[in-house]
């Protein structure tokens, strides 16, 4: 079952122990920035306070074992980990909750839970570790209205690497399992998946793979995609499984219609993934850059270079501060190699020189080279290390700066290395437009999170102060302008979060129409009731 | 227009001087092979005496200029390039030559064209360079008698480079650039695709990516997949086109629908594609293993490296003889490495220091290293030129061969390199079993075109002695025994030559059955008539 010390109403852990020292530095310079120090932070809700409605169903007597109704259970399914999802949960409003909460022990319970949904008219959410950001495991109230209830399938108990093909170098992996737990019943096999999205330490593979989530490697392998050589998915038709095939041409590619389905098609259960032998080879170093254009040009150079970096972030300076990375005098990009074979040192070498070329000031990390076997980071000197601490942390600091009432969002998208600077503008432009129109202030900061040879995957961070109250209509309308920009400039609503319901509008003016219903025939076939996550990804049928 | 240089009945065109000394030490080969010196070969038809039916609808007077009935456009757009289309080109029948052939001007003419196809009830079938080995342009009997009459697309006058990005490295290219045409239009830029499948004289972009060829490269881009930054389609129901992102995350891969459609949802008449810096350095070499196993032992190595060759064949050795490579006492294993940047020998001595720890005897090539900007082979001894020479003069020998009266076949296909052995040792054994059954002898021979880290595409080659008049059926018998060994074995029907009619009993069985129901509603979202290309890919609606 689900762990309880896991928050109903946020990120994480109950018992993470945040660093003070931080808290009171962000609180710092949020003040100095916005020039009104930050109110106390919220309290946390009580779980016994929050408003939750009755469920609409009972639990069914042949799935007592699996199925509860318990309120934690219904409150930490409610949301994913969105901002708004954060606030929501903070107001105590939890009034779209599931009615009953599954977790089934295998794939026969997934099955056998997907006929009764079917058979009383019950919509399915699944779930994998619910740190969905877009509102991916949410039941509006739309979609509360059309259904007889809401069931939210939680995959916690598919947590099993079942296989392991070491000829081949790939692991049979179950849906539910999270991060850590993949990379525990690896380690012994000398293998390591190394997909490392933000949410790590609470989201699943078939989480990743149903949301086509962004991993630790900037190039290469950017998406879970790049991992999967077979799926298995239980639909309301039945069960969906491709065969393990390294290359497969045949018509269009099968696999596809199951990566990014957002559980609208089905449940994942199982996966074979391409594992990675653990690196023993790694060089990185840092560079720093007067102005953003010429970090820019750099990575631009780096990915049409064919030197394929593992990790290749280019940080704005003013986001580098927050993130405890610089001093905020240069932007700095954060450079690393790796390699479980061959000595890293002369790519990096090359790289840097490429970095430098475009204007920048390069430092190769004390610990770079060839390293032992142990897990150092790939870039190893301060403001690396700094940075990559933060990184997983950052989630759990979300919700602090949610608590002290600010508004923040993130946007990512991927645009042409033509099309970057007119889409920065525009983005920043509605932003800031945005921010001041409807919180008097803002800061926005960028990153590259991924490159490729035609473009970069550009992220966005906004905080704004507001107030409790004030933050759900503020995000609304900042969400929206920025959204349509984004849109407007040719980018994508999503490069790895995934659409869920919050992105759904933009997705629907970006993709093909016709393509659109492509997808929606393809649903149809699968789930002719329309019972699967519906609103997300698709209109609801 | 097509050129009437093209040979209506086999591959390239008339004028091609085929070397009488190789077409001589080939005849002796097969003659010693099998103990029978070949026949002497059929000759090319005439246009005037094959049986060619009446068309069964005549021009329209709205398409009187780019729609034609005349017999040799007919007849040289009947088939694609494959063993039974030769032999049936040979035997004079083209019976079921489409009515009509279209050369449209421009994507308006083929909208057009649909309209007027969907209101008429005309079967559609789009037509690139015509080089499909899998049945892709045909009309069979089942197609023409269902539709009123069969229109062949011909897009070769969408020939055309319509722009070129220099900052994001990519070119907006037409559907009907033959691989010539656009290589040519983009060496001005300081640009190639480098996208050179053993069709690639007589294909186009648009067909590739139909059909989802694979090209030059062993590992990375083995697909033009992985060139492919958005696609624009017409289809029954309008254009589709996606946006140029470089890894867009949201929802289903969009391009996914189109890459590998096979003109059964459209016609694919505009595609971004991201190109390549030309070559500057290489480094090859080629390696060789006393066994088939040692060779397999190595590339899978290779592979799991991460080091990336960019030509990476493993030849049989009784298949390198027959290439002009090598003298059949060793498997061959040509590499190559190529960057437009950096220096690639390291990367190859590293490379081949691998293939000698899986017992290889490894040679540089001389004019391996750093070269000039010139376009020298990737591995420039005699054994790796020699074969790169034969490799796109292939086609042309088939056909002799076919006109020698031997059956002829590839099988190409991907599995784990787990699976490997198992599968290799039944399509074998299934292979030689026919062989002998059907013909009374033959050879089998394999090469690896394509390497991934979980698993190579190997590729096998056919040939039994025959005689005219039994080829076809012999073919039959082959091809299925050996196609079912492939799907029985867990392989693919296709890597890279696509589904077509040919293919697609057997992609029926390996598909899993809902994700074929997917991609037959997503058919008919865009084509509700089933006009497109009806009867290839999937089974006519």
């Amino acid at each position: 079952m689900f762990d309880t010390d896991r928050k109903f109403w946020g990120w994480g852990v109950s018992s993470f122990p945040f660093p003070q020292p931080l808290l009171d530095r962000v609180r710092a310079l949020l003040g100095a920035r916005f020039g009104v120090a930050p109110p106390a932070a919220r309290p946390a809700p009580e779980l016994a306070a929050i408003r939750i409605p009755a469920p609409a169903i009972v639990v069914p007597a042949q799935f007592a074992d699996i199925v509860t109704a318990e309120r934690y259970h219904r409150a930490a399914h409610t949301y994913g980990k969105a901002f708004r999802d954060v606030v929501r949960a903070l107001d105590g409003d939890f009034e779209c909750a599931p009615d009953l909460v599954a977790y089934p022990r295998d794939e026969d319970d997934v099955a056998r839970l997907l006929r009764w949904a079917g058979a009383t008219g019950v919509a399915v959410i699944p779930f994998g570790g619910g740190s969905s950001v877009v509102g991916g495991v949410e039941a509006d109230r739309e979609t509360r209205g059309r259904f007889a209830g809401v069931l939210s399938l939680d995959l916690c108990r598919l947590d099993r690497v079942l296989a392991v093909d070491r000829v081949s170098r790939c692991a049979r992996v179950q849906g539910g399992t999270y991060g850590p737990a993949l990379e525990a019943q690896l380690k012994p096999h000398g293998y390591t998946l190394r997909h490392f999205p933000q949410s790590f330490e609470f989201s699943t593979v078939g989480g990743w793979i149903a949301t086509r989530a962004g991993g630790h490697y900037a190039t290469l392998y950017t998406h879970i995609d790049d991992f999967v050589e077979s799926v298995r998915m239980v639909t309301p038709a039945g069960v969906l499984e491709t065969r393990r095939l390294p290359g497969n041409g045949a018509g269009p590619q099968e696999d596809r219609l199951v990566l990014g389905s957002e559980g609208a098609f089905g449940v994942i259960t199982e996966a074979w993934l391409r594992v990675q032998d653990t690196p023993r080879c790694r060089a990185g170093g840092t560079v720093s850059f007067a102005t953003f254009e010429q970090g820019a040009a750099a990575c631009r150079a780096l990915a049409q270079s064919g030197l394929f970096p593992a990790n290749a972030r280019l940080i704005e300076r003013d986001e580098a501060v927050f993130m405890g990375a610089g001093d905020g005098s240069h932007h700095i990009l954060v450079l690393g190699f790796e390699s479980a074979l061959l000595p890293q040192d002369d790519k990096l070498s090359a790289a840097l020189a490429i970095c430098e070329a475009s204007g920048g000031k390069a430092r190769k990390a004390a610990a770079g080279g060839n390293a032992g076997g142990d897990d150092r980071a790939s870039a190893s000197d301060d403001s690396a290390d700094q940075w990559k601490e933060s990184f997983l942390r950052a989630p759990y600091l979300r919700d602090e700066i949610v608590r002290m009432g600010y508004v923040c969002e993130t946007f990512e998208t991927c645009t042409t290395w033509a099309n970057f600077p007119a889409l920065d503008a525009a983005v920043r432009a509605a932003a800031q437009s945005a921010l001041q129109e409807h919180c008097g202030a803002g800061l926005v900061t960028c990153r590259f999170t991924h490159l490729y040879p035609d473009g970069p995957a550009p992220y966005y961070t906004i905080i704004a102060p507001s107030r409790p109250g004030r933050q759900l209509a503020q995000w609304d309308a900042i969400k929206d302008a920025v959204s349509r920009a984004l849109i407007e400039q040719g980018g994508t609503i999503t490069h790895h979060h995934a659409v869920g319901k919050d992105h759904r509008p933009y997705y629907l003016m970006q993709n093909a129409p016709l393509s659109l219903a492509m997808l929606e025939a393809a649903k149809r076939a699968v789930d002719p009731q329309g019972i699967m996550n519906p609103g997300t990804l698709l209109p609801p049928a």
